[in-house]
């Protein structure tokens, strides 16, 4: 076997799996109740209607063909229609570029945008897919801290006028993975307007929008400049195997990334693209759809937060959880968070450390919750689970 | 908008959009018969057992949610049967990568292999998609010529004693494309001992090898060393839809490849994915499947070849046409087929002109000609209305 190359050992040593995708190994054992994972809830995800809609295109030939890079243009067209309304102008289909998941939207953009060197900020905690390809390109990383407006968009002001020039800005501005919060109208505005004075791009990286419990997200960070590239997905509303993420992207981003993805992969599949427009264009059926995801999760997410605040008081504090799929919990009491993993496992439950998530370090005393896949009962005894291991290595200490 | 950054700039300016992605656009006039595409005859494929399978697929909910990034299980673990087959050794599921097509394993394998300046050996001409992938990757690209036994590997040899070290070296082994040629067993024979010798990749890249016409194609250049990174597809016997192809890989490949695929697009659809499945591991169904596409596609083959010859005497020579989808032919008179074109769209037939392929410049003089898509009869008006503009052209002149 030829040598391992500098090439594919810097990479190797450079590039780190997602903690998260190795924790979820460990936690396939049936007794443990993960709360570890960020799947959607695949009994909720709607299996006849995709059927029906798989039924439908293979009773013709057109889906089983390579399509365009951009996407299958009836599908681009839907997306299109619903990001005008999301926007509140109108989006064209030639803005609309269909992406394998946003995942592939942020690994083409990373390519397209940065040069090696080039400043990306982020937020912290961090999505770690984001992470992970802003690594890869090169780029340098500063993470910003959240509060429960969403991005210190201050401490970006400051980090402007100190003289650094970011090419980009990544934000999950809705229900933040991982850190459960949803960025403030008032925040939205002021990252769109230092985007306009200063000429940098902003990620709007947003798959849970429309996954609120208690009132809807505020309109876009695209609503408010055109130097936004928006992404968005369809795997938390319908199902992940449609691999269907989207970007709304101006003319130059989307033609660089058109050509990096006939590089990439050629184009999507005709096939999966068809279902998805089907089920996207049928508004009716998706708001009622959505509306049942939302009400589950929704509920689920209340009983953890009602059990964490129950059995751990002023020991800990988590987010309020408003949609999306997570809570964002840190110890107050000096919990070390990675070292009560094991612990936890021990004690049947899983979650990931927030360490997953830092640019650099930190988050030590903090965990992410997924509520996605519990009942309500099932979620009050992982609380208390947790709140038995935290206990025992009190003990144990 | 933010200015475009240098990264956008130099990408659009370097990278070169496929050209014959570009010339389908203008193909695709009804009254054009289209020699131009690369495309596998969708009514060819199989639609029904698709659908059935979908069914099959639909009736569960595992089908859904995301999968593991190397790929669903059982689609592995078919895939290594059916290696083990062509390799006459046994494949274990852990060498398997499923990709998003096999251009995708291009795409990743360039990122792992390929440092900047890295050097590549590709065949000329050569397949575009590789040209794209390794010129992204900022490689040195060395192209050698081929005949009827393709890939001149003594022209390798006597680059290596030269001193040249390529870190990889691709081929499209079986039915060329473009070039319409199969290298001989003793090409890959010797192609893998200089591979053993002086320790560079071979990317075997052969999504056509079983569609042969004739007899089977020779056995894999991954048959006689371990240093061969070997890719197939579903698209070409299948269909493209499922956008499922796999590479055979070592271990360190295999785990640079498998953490690039998560920052990629995190993992391939798992409905297509159980599609593959079950259409691949229906060993006696897919036998006779594949062997009416290979009946169909041997049939048009052999009327195009006849009519080339048949029309155009010793002004051209074209390729045998012993399986996949295309001939290349070279004019013998000095037409050249760039200049030519525009009046052969004005007769009604389209073709992509040789200096496509090229990984510098040449093949002004050459044509690669699909003719999966046309019947015998159309193939013979698609080469008289060939006919018709080079006379028309030499009349002009």
């Amino acid at each position: 076997m030829p040598p391992t190359t500098p090439a594919l050992a810097e990479k190797l040593g450079g590039l780190q799996s997602s903690v998260i995708r190795d924790l979820l190994k460990l936690t396939a054992r049936a007794e443990v109740i993960s709360l570890a994972g960020g799947l959607p809830d695949a009994d909720l995800m709607p299996r006849e209607r995709i059927a029906e809609a798989a039924e439908n295109a293979l009773a013709g030939s057109a889906c089983l063909q390579y399509t365009e890079s951009p996407g299958w243009g009836p599908l681009r067209a839907v997306l299109a229609e619903r990001e005008s309304a999301r926007l509140g102008r109108p989006v064209g289909s030639d803005e609309v570029f269909v992406t394998h998941g946003s995942q592939q939207a942020l690994s083409l953009l990373a390519e397209v945008l940065l040069d090696p060197g080039a400043l990306v900020v982020v937020e912290d905690p961090a999505y770690v897919g984001a992470l992970q390809v802003f690594r890869a390109a090169g780029a340098r990383i500063i993470a910003l801290p959240m509060d429960s407006e969403g991005m210190r968009v201050d401490l970006l002001a400051e980090l402007l006028a100190s003289g650094e020039r970011p090419t980009a800005v990544h934000t999950v501005s809705n229900f933040h993975n991982p850190g459960g919060v949803t960025m403030s109208s008032a925040r939205r505005r002021a990252l769109a307007e230092l985007a306009d004075a200063h000429g940098f791009w902003v990620i709007e990286d947003d798959p849970y929008g429309e996954l609120w419990f208690d009132r809807p997200a505020p309109e876009p960070v695209a609503t408010y400049s055109r130097n936004v590239i928006r992404l968005s997905s369809s795997s938390k509303i319908i199902a992940p195997t449609l691999r269907t993420g989207w970007m709304i992207a101006p003319p130059n981003v989307f033609r660089g990334v058109e050509l990096l993805k006939q590089g990439a992969d050629l184009c999507g599949s005709a096939l999966t693209q068809q279902i998805a427009a089907d089920l996207l264009s049928d508004e009716s059926w998706l708001a009622a759809h959505i509306a049942t995801v939302c009400n589950a999760y929704g509920t689920r997410a209340k009983a953890l937060v009602h059990a964490l605040r129950d059995r751990f008081g002023d020991r800990l504090v988590c987010t309020d959880a408003t949609g999306g799929m997570f809570v964002w919990a840190d110890f107050t009491d000096g919990t070390d968070a990675e070292s009560l993993l094991p612990h936890a496992l021990d004690a049947g439950v899983a979650y990931v450390p927030g360490y997953a998530f830092a640019a650099t370090t930190g988050h030590q005393n903090s965990m992410r919750l997924c509520f996605t896949n519990s009942d309500p009962a099932t979620l009050a005894v992982a609380v208390d689970r947790l709140a038995g291991a935290v206990d025992g290595q009190s003990t144990q200490l």
